[in-house]
């Protein structure tokens, strides 16, 4: 797990990267008074280190018709079948995240869904893979924070 | 909560952006036959109609030395001290997520740290905000999944 | 407790009662080959005693934009405050039912709200009823049984 | 799920109807000073739409010995099987309200009994269905509340 | 479940009975200014009727050496098996009392033991039925009460 | 916590009285061939050695009209109230067992009542003592077993 | 269980080794005014009657890069599966410590490991196992104690 | 945390510790076929370092009397009060380990004693420091395992 290396340049350059994915190399070089093409190779240069490993894009689920977010816990009946249910649960699209956690679940996932009645389908989807023993849901009411801006920030600031 | 109408060439250059959201408009207007312009304009109008909301960045946390995940549901006091505890955890930047919940918990986090002990600090935080009674955290083991790509690619083929 | 005494023929103006609760006397004498004045005196002597409390009418809740149900288990400081909460729950139009209850609530609950987001109002007016020391929320995805009807045939049967 | 269009006529006819089922329509009429004929076009209309779905008779089930109510979550072996159970409990005339809920059951039920002994009979009838695994049981110590017709008032004055 | 009527000279004969069951009937019969033998036939009617069931020693089994008390929940993997677990436990002498029970446990049983080792044996032969899906065990610390003579005189006194 | 030793003879007057508590012990002389004389000291021995403390009648509740058994798990705020809770819970004759216990509850109650609404007020008696912060009760639905005769002769025959 | 009889020069030898294992039994025999030979046959007693079991060295796991604890909760599908998965338990190095448990685990184990990764491959270790049927786990976000030489002092004091 | 580089000499010396804490450093020499002098500047450079901590006896504490273990889960009220606790049970001599925790408990103990009553008189101890909410106890039926060595075999064997 050894480290790469980022330097100061490598910090300002994420940090403008950061706040706006699409910002020119152009608007970057001029801001830290340096060449586009040096930020063009940094940016390569973090890539291939896999630091930066891609961009996405923020949209408002809410005026997409999805408001609706649940965290669903997943009991497997053997642990050995984590990997195929990890597989199978990745072909639901409506699970944008999934973890393999301590505690009372094997699996912890977060899913997207229209309403009610769409989320009860997406549940079921889960509860129809082979080796899920049971699942358990808990609502959430708003979606009071996400944003992982501020920890990226913090990570350079701190290093 | 009336929704935007977004028709085929909305879809399509989301479709693009979702992908790479540093791709050129020239590249999306050359592939869909359409000017630069049009791009451009469509693009304004679904950020100002609040359907793009933004973009960010996607790093290799545990290459930055944050490869610890938890999750941490939040016992409150009162409910009326919900607003007031949500705007104290806004100011962690360790704590990516939070949603007020259904279930047992109030709130429920998503935090990221460097390790067991910084874990500790992060969740020392939460629970000396005035009004948090008790937290309960649950760690991962393995982030297997955390990919919104295939749900939005999903929303566009559905609508 | 003393059990008021239905004879058959109450069983029988019950039994057409309960299938419609507008079914006109008329009807009913007819069909038991009785007069109308002795449904009319039975009926009457039903609800002096107590028996027939009242009719409700069946609506569509979610026709009518109230699609969301939910049940609230309510925790109180001190048992004492019991009477206190209810008369407080009762003045919350979007709890139908409430129940003191064994088991880990003081009180139990059912709701009915538009949405995710009016659930949260709801469950918020409860939370910040003087007394109340927390509440947990289980929500339906579905009510697929709501009748009272094969109760009732099934005690004027057994009886 | 669009919504049928009710006017300030229909809500008022409604909340008489509410209060009580067996109002006669010539006493609406009356009221509302418009013809009995009218008032059955406006009921027919809505019993069609389904918004009116019928009435039932609110009994005093103590006085009718069955004094004793019970919550029961049902925990499934599969999901798969939710439909196949669900229909079993509906011939299960003492289960009165049955919901897919989430949380840690996969099916809550309400149910009504005659004392303890028939409750445990009931549960068993519950516990016997091929493809439920476990119940949990929670019993009403009082039913302090049970009245839509607060909700109803207040669907139709916000509306 | 229609009960026996027992009358005041019924009521004084038990309280002096529950105090001592080894008091003799004369002394009973003097205290009372009747003869002994209508004691004796007050007594042998209500054994007969079935109020009185028998009398049991009350020993002090911490010092015969058995000073480990628990409670033994326990889950069955089918209530169909109820009655026949019941019966294995009957054949336990180590568990003095078994319930059938609402809430998370299916049958919930006291058991005494010599210590912890032994404790671990009663659990083990309680867990080796057939049926027994698994168990859980709550271990008393002290016998803080064991007394059911004030409840017997509460009944009399409130009859 | 030395062991007072019994002998064979103690055992076989123990294993008598047993089961039952008023057999003569002449009766028990002539069995064991020993004079009644050496009955009476052996058992005035016993109980002076604290072995016996008494004897107690077994009523049939249910036909007292007190068919109602719950367990009612008590949370207390500081478990320096344990004395003084255990005093106003010996205070209350429904309440036949008390226990400190391991596990979630700090005391663990046995209780019997009339019916689920006596049970209501017993369990609200308890939840009003001052110290008391919250109780979970359990409702048995049948007593299967309720016998330490078993035990007992088990003792003996171990010895 | 009858205890082994140690006098005071006993305790005295067990105090000081209790503070350091490596002490010359010529410093112990100085100190007590005894001589090195009577310090070699209390020591050689009290290892053939089992008191002394051997002793072990206290390593700094962190330093050695074993940073991470856990508890592990483990549930058995059978209790008579006991035995063969404690020996297998017992074939992980990993596992430091493991015992049979009331409450809701049957068996409940520490465990050390390199960090979180390494951890989740114990973990899945102990899910493999035949018999075993769930896990939960408990992670320690600090030792803050573990030290037995207090135990011992103090129960030498009390002797 | 910088580890410090321990050698194959370092290793094979550890191995011998861990055996018997109490071989003499010649012993060592010998098999290793180095001088005693560098056993012992090796073993004190460990010392320096803060690998080696220091040794431990292992005594058999049931033959001591002491066979009574527990876990003890404790619920703080404030975890700014994490410390202080901590401070207040390590004056406790029962208590052996203590560990801050993820999951329900915030500080989680093991304890030793005598037998149910002395275990009752450890547990109150802890519930009864200031800060110390409640508590939850998990009794050891049979400690089936504690040993280090294999897992410092096993670290050194991997190194």
């Amino acid at each position: 797990m050894a480290k790469f290396k980022l330097d100061d340049i490598d910090h300002q350059i994420l940090e403008m990267l950061i706040d706006n994915t699409r910002v020119p190399f152009t608007d970057i070089a001029k801001k830290l008074v340096i060449s586009a093409g040096t930020v063009h190779v940094r940016v390569k240069k973090m890539e291939e280190a896999g630091i930066i490993k891609g961009s996405s894009l923020t949209l408002d689920y809410k005026k997409l018709g999805y408001a609706f977010i649940a965290y669903v816990g997943v009991f497997l009946q053997k642990t050995s079948q984590t990997k195929f249910v990890l597989e199978r649960i990745n072909e639901i699209p409506y699970v944008t995240v999934a973890h393999i956690t301590t505690g009372k679940f094997n699996v912890f996932c977060k899913i997207r869904a229209k309403n009610t009645e769409h989320a009860k389908d997406v549940i079921f989807m889960i509860d129809d893979i082979e080796g899920v023993y049971r699942t358990e849901t808990m609502i959430s009411l708003e979606e009071s924070l996400n944003d992982k801006k501020r920890l990226m920030h913090s990570i350079f600031n701190n290093m």
